[in-house]
């Protein structure tokens, strides 16, 4: 089969691989619609390391082609999502309700449940090994397209956790720093949950006018104002809850600075190097602020949430799918996203 | 082998019966150490209906005998306790962490995740057949022994669930209705959440004098005062959560009674016809009161966290393991538990 | 002053009182929009007692004629909202955030927090004493009018609490069952937290057609379905929160046998007589299902939420402010809201 | 009346001033018992500003003298114990429950909550004016003696609190980092809450003593081992909750490194200058850590919950009053309780 394959920075290529086949408890979908995200950017640069060889991506929507021993209430052609991350449901993270956090049978290990395209084969490719499919093959419902529910798997579950691990309540105010295709969707998840007002913070022209679409009220171009200043004066003080989506020390260093006391920080983004909690900021420790960090929920049933607020038309992501290639030019698709040319937010890959 | 099988009303009987083998993510243990359970009461005597010809009891230690295909991180031999109930992990009420509820699969019924004597053969017998292996074996630390980890698998489970639920905080004034096994639980657990002051209410001498070992401050006995009118005198206008551990309507109206407003009725029991919320206590519905129900939680982790317990000492289940008998006099020690003669809280069951 | 005095069952009159005047911590202002509430028709009806000369009502919008001392940051002539329940912030029940239940300094009792129109002369009237001045004068920003904000200092306050005590979380299913005022709010309550399908009950062609425009996916007319069986259907097995509003045998146990295993029922309504758990739609107790009530929220702070909501067009309650009456005309006004006539859903009342 | 005066850097004196007398709301108590803290050891040293001419001192203990108008349920000649933090129940942040963020009426200031000895005249006196005195004098039962309760002001409030804000769940792994007076509440707090296992850090042999009675199982010292490798061997991989009570980068960043994935740092202590947060131990931010800082609960509630942990005999805090001093011995006691000399812990002063 054609599978994009890293084979160490700035080298990956389309080429033939193997087809996996379905063990005991998996599953084997052909690939129907995928795409890139910012941490298969990361892996392309060499900044996140992956071995070579790997087939890279995590974003799939598909159709059951086999399906392994002891994987019940599905059939052979059942269209599915699967989540970016997939929790085993049977370890001990999974049982205590951590499935980002997934050990996958007995060992706990760090961001465990993330393994498509990290630790074994992903979903720019033709066909697809899904692991612990009992618990990661969400069925879309037949009035949902592809296009609709391609973008559930990583980005929406991840920008609405965002919003959810920051227990956003009715009347909150709301600053979402960055918005990118996970900052836009922090933005719709926290208009979702009732925020009674949101500000996001970003200076590209395409992602601003994006982010209104999205549900922000007001949205903050950072070179053209004190973004700290102008959220506490926006808020009277200081926003409830701060979402930072874009994984860098001065994001975050905003986000902190933009809450009231009491406050909390929800991160989503992914850091490198180190970071520093600005003391000031922080009321030395005594501002009863928090700092929450999540990772991408997975799992059917989330997947199954999620296609239920875009069957409702709670929520709709097909805007943030701007551009589409043929999986053979996903090299040229990762060229334009990591560019971020031609108002590009998300790319569309079909096999 | 020989197992204790359900005939009808008033009659089980020990008797040979095929013995299990494990098949996909299945393990069969070979029982060490069992027990029997007040709903096994409710069952023999007719009162909760399960198919004749089913194995009864729900309350499992014993040594992995055989594993099925796909059950990784164990080995023959291994000594292990498996919860009374047994979630899959992997269907949509266990992945919304509602894992009592599990539905096996893709169907969602209630009550569905107690399988062992209830819809599938139990371990009041000398071998069981444990499905979602992986999930449910709870491997047994060398230091401590089957008595000390029997009564893990459901009462001290669902025991502490109560006050789990009730969501006790230090400072908390607790009443618990009843001290049977699950009642004397639940104190246990109410003192080791931080409950400032425990009131248990129970007539029987053995169980009072248990309940002070168990926790308890005071020990009220309903024949001998009114329980509502000394709760509210003792906690200066009710309690903050009481726990209800028997199923009546008798012990649901004063455990409602017996909270302030605001207060957390945190209930346990099994109930059979109508049940009244009276009007009054109620406030009318606006004194913003909390009624929760909990089906003992079960899994390997839930397991693993009872047993640290008991490793550490912070909780000996021990003494409520009143009486030992073999598998051969299960009829016998049926009959005993059932009277409440000789002081009994628990009986141990050894194949 | 001009005041709804209330004089014995059927018997409310307009009629000449003293004016008050405001002691340390306490405030006078001037009516300038009130409105009738469902349970001023239980007073009128001598179906909830209060005191015969009583001034009722409890929805107060008005401007600061006279500050008590040590109230501070006001002046007179300040245009405020005051809520439906009017805590002291500084008692057992408030310093744990059990607000509604306030017991004015050192008491401790049920419905503490209900002083307007219950223990205390209320707000249908020309001016309106308010205790505990400091914790319940809510400012109105100036583009804000009255009519936009009365009805959040009950209706709207209770309706989204039955949604917030719902825990309802992004995805959810949800009934709401009756669509009166608070039930209508309920349903935007819902669909403001994100909730993926709601369904509402209503038989009444005015209520079912407010109901889609406050966020109803789908409406059942009881009258003309099973719902219970139609909620099950549509939900794919139940719902995971059922809103209870309007205090009966059937809505509560609709609402109960509505929900999936380990569903939360939210209740709202004011029950009178006795109430009934069914055993079965209970699971006997071991379906892990929740049951809350709560009573308004009130207090400045819940004010200036609700009405941030307003101001940045997440919620309109004005629509559901149907009929105008001055206060003289208010006994007329009663009949009709009384009556339901005329598609009435809330009352304007002027002095 | 005698007072401990701050004058600037190194520089208390006890000396005259003026009698408090209480106005609206307010009262003034005789100070019986007090008591110094950590952080008036950084007021004594420069290293947190305060103004000169400023009484210092948080942590009062003393009868009711006179009350201001307003104040009711008190007589003068109550025994009452006021917590650190002062809330006044009223403002934006007290309705909201954050209360150790009070902002006095209108205003919203981050540590707006601590005023005794920070902004307003503190407790090492003979007389103390308590502000918002209806939510602060919290009486105290007959059968407590003045040294029972002193502590309960600031340190087990705070400690208890690093436990409650970590969200200790029975069967729960937990370090706390450091032994001072809050680390030996919080872990006594860890204990009550129901972990399951507690490894405390610290070296100084008095205070390892004084940690195994409050409740740890293990004492390590950082001196002679490497804690974060000793705390994952020990806990099989992680605490599922880290305490942080010292202020430190060291402390702070290995409570960090102590935690199993998805688990709880729960920080007390007052940082100075920069703080990192290490990018490995945070697991790049995907590691569903969560952080969470506390200020000391305060407001009589709180300390009427803490004092009926001590009537039921559930906590002893009278071990860590060490030393005891007159009022004018005071400089004294500050420079004994700044060197750690002779295994003091708190000292008690008395007027």
């Amino acid at each position: 089969m054609r599978a994009t394959v890293f084979h160490g920075p700035n080298d990956i290529r389309i080429e033939e691989v193997p087809r996996p086949s379905a063990g005991a408890g998996e599953a084997v979908i052909r690939i129907t619609l995928t795409t890139i995200c910012g941490t298969d950017l990361h892996i392309l640069r060499g900044e996140y390391a992956v071995k070579p060889g790997l087939v890279i991506g995590h974003e799939p929507v598909g159709v059951i082609e086999e399906l392994g021993e002891g994987v019940t209430g599905y059939a052979i052609g059942d269209r599915v999502l699967v989540g970016a991350i997939t929790p085993c449901g049977q370890c001990r993270a999974c049982l205590s309700a951590q499935w980002s956090q997934c050990g996958h049978g007995e060992g706990v290990e760090a961001i465990g449940g993330w393994r498509f395209g990290n630790t074994i084969n992903g979903a720019q490719a033709e066909y697809l090994l899904v692991p612990n499919a009992q618990a990661n093959l969400a069925k879309i419902p037949d009035e949902l397209s592809d296009e609709q529910v391609v973008l559930l798997a990583d980005i929406a579950s991840t920008g609405f956790s965002g919003a959810e691990s920051g227990n956003i309540r009715i009347g909150d105010t709301v600053v979402v720093l960055a918005q990118g295709p996970i900052g836009l969707c922090a933005t719709a998840g926290a208009k979702l949950m009732g925020a009674s007002f949101i500000i996001a913070v970003d200076g590209d022209p395409v992602r601003m006018k994006m982010s209104k679409q999205m549900g922000a009220d007001v949205v903050l171009d950072p070179k053209q104002c004190d973004v700290v200043a102008e959220v506490r004066k926006l808020t009277g003080g200081g926003a409830d809850v701060a979402i930072e989506s874009l994984g860098l020390q001065e994001t975050f260093e905003n986000a902190l600075r933009s809450l009231r006391a009491g406050g909390t920080l929800s991160s989503l983004g992914v850091y490198s190097g180190k970071l520093q909690v600005p003391y000031d900021a922080f009321a030395a420790g005594i501002g009863d602020y928090k700092i929450v960090t999540t990772l991408c929920p997975g799992g059917k049933e989330r997947m199954r949430r999620l296609m239920s607020m875009v069957q409702s038309k709670r929520f709709d992501p097909t805007p943030l799918l701007t551009h589409s290639f043929k999986l053979d030019q996903i090299v040229e698709a990762y060229d334009l996203f990591g560019s971020r040319r031609d108002g590009v937010l998300k790319v569309a890959i079909r096999p």
